[in-house]
């Protein structure tokens, strides 16, 4: 059936018999027992239509993030977002894409008719993106994919790398869902740089950082404020479910929780990091819940018989066979894979 | 702010201070308890990504509606398939709009950049699809928008109807997304239309069935499986929330139920039509769970005094200023509107 071609993701534990994801990166501390607790004590509100503004989501969004509510768009994810922002793009011109990276970017140009075009990073500079990778000319593109930390290498764009790009006018897709997960979120200010440029859209999620992957919700941010009217007609009206707005605004309570538990993160993945560097397996150094691995030995099927379940990364456009993504999760899953990777590779 | 003008429809209890919603079309009886149930449960799965395929609920739905799973797609309300459809169309031509009718048909196909044009149905038929209506060629069209019942006149388009449509080769979106509230869904056969018309596609709701408004959940049925899966490209791969999931899942399985609440739903419904026009109400002969009047008088903003919120259909292309439509809810709230209505015309 030509429908089960349509998710070439990681977290499908729907047809693999998986006993540990290690394929899909949320955070490892699972969903805050307040927004489980709003998610079903407002179980009776759940008849009625949602919000379509989602008024009181965005408020509270605005106040963490410091950016005015009517600069903020929420979607069904963060991914329905990239489709909404693909819709609003002019379809004449290709977009670039920074790549390997995410791939509904390049699924959502498609869906809109628009040429995908990649920036391929090189692995000699560890997958970082410079400033002499950046074409002279961008005028030709209708506008440019970021991810930072970027997906699957969990390598940043500076801030530098992402001002000058801005500067050139382009619209610019910064795609920061997994930023609050990374070392150093505050070298980022989004205030000042969605004000400053207006031709910047910023994206960010629940999903990560609340572990709410199941309920969708994520949301952009830009101070053209026309052009998030375009993106926001892009789809339905009400796209943000009840259930996501009532455990959004619940979950923006929780940054004490987030900022412990990305502390436990930062020393596990380090701990992850230096053990299979140990082992001799080539890391790269990514700054997320996540780390990017190269292996000649398919890690994939062999740990998949151990019931554990990683992302091959082989269908990345600018990788090959060979790179897999593991999510950085509690120490003792991190043990059972650690000590399961030992074998398989030994 | 413009994005405030996103919500055109009823249900915006969240603008208006609103102690009876008679605005929005939900089953009466609310969400099934058994529903309800199943989302407050699994709240420890929610962190998960929802399965992409909706495999579970698209088999439950196949069994329910005798039609394959493959020939059914899932969406995040009926409204997201809405735009999936519009997407996915011919952008060269103009689709054609049987009006009045829900005008996200048309906001999606304006999101495609797709001229909409419209079918203006005449009070004088009492707002029904008549074969003389059908215009002799429909090929300068991509595809023609059905509602049955009709929202907002409640009217259904009679079978025939659509196999005459259908029969020109021509795309056919019909929405049935009030069918199961209304008197005779048996007179069509789904799993027979859709197989005989690969052109048709038919769109149904869990939100006003099951009053699920705002868990979001829909799904659309089609034979021409290349174009279903040219639907399910248009939007992200995980569009269907975890708890939608679920909660579809538990809701099918309430079949008597709902079958008991359409029949309450029914004797409500005629008492409120013979009150109406006993009180001198111009009152269109709807058989689903609304209907549509007409009045001199501003119902809207004198019912919104007494907290009760009434849709003010002035906006749909091929009404006017004075129709209005009222949704049918249980006895006491209907005795609520009566009597709030009765002292509002007199």
């Amino acid at each position: 059936m030509l429908i089960n071609q349509k998710n070439p993701h990681g977290g499908d534990i729907y047809t693999n018999k998986v006993e540990y994801d290690f394929s899909s990166n949320l955070n490892p501390e699972g969903m805050p027992p307040q927004v489980k607790k709003a998610i079903t004590t407002s179980v009776d509100e759940y008849c009625r239509y949602p919000d379509a503004y989602c008024s009181q989501l965005r408020k509270n969004i605005s106040d963490l993030e410091m950016i005015p509510s009517a600069n903020i768009i929420c979607g069904n994810g963060a991914a329905e977002l990239i489709f909404s922002y693909a819709y609003s793009l002019d379809r004449d011109k290709p977009a670039l894409i920074v790549s390997p990276t995410f791939c509904e970017y390049e699924n959502a140009l498609h869906a809109a008719g628009i040429e995908a075009k990649h920036l391929i990073l090189s692995e000699k500079n560890g997958f970082r993106l410079t400033a002499e990778d950046i074409p002279e000319d961008l005028s030709s593109f209708s506008a440019v994919f970021i991810c930072s930390p970027n997906n699957p290498t969990g390598i940043t764009v500076e801030p530098d790398i992402i001002n000058m790009i801005c500067d050139t006018g382009i619209r610019v897709f910064a795609d920061f869902c997994f930023l609050d997960l990374s070392d150093s979120p505050q070298k980022y200010s989004l205030p000042y740089l969605t004000k400053k440029y207006p031709n910047l859209t910023v994206l960010k999620a629940f999903t990560k950082n609340y572990a709410m992957a199941g309920i969708r919700l994520g949301y952009a941010m830009c101070s053209d404020t026309r052009f998030l009217e375009t993106m926001s007609q892009k789809t339905q009206c009400w796209n943000v479910s009840a259930v996501a707005q009532l455990a959004g605004i619940a979950a923006l309570d929780c940054q004490k929780w987030l900022d412990d538990s990305v502390k436990t993160l930062k020393e596990e993945r380090n701990r992850v990091f230096q053990t299979l560097t140990s082992y001799g397996v080539r890391v790269f150094k990514g700054e997320a819940n996540y780390l990017l691995l190269y292996s000649e030995i398919n890690l994939k099927d062999l740990l998949l018989k151990k019931g554990i379940l990683i992302r091959d990364c082989s269908n990345y456009t600018g990788l090959k066979k060979g790179y897999f993504r593991i999510a950085i999760k509690k120490k003792a899953e991190n043990d059972v894979l650690l000590s399961a990777l030992k074998e398989v590779i030994s």
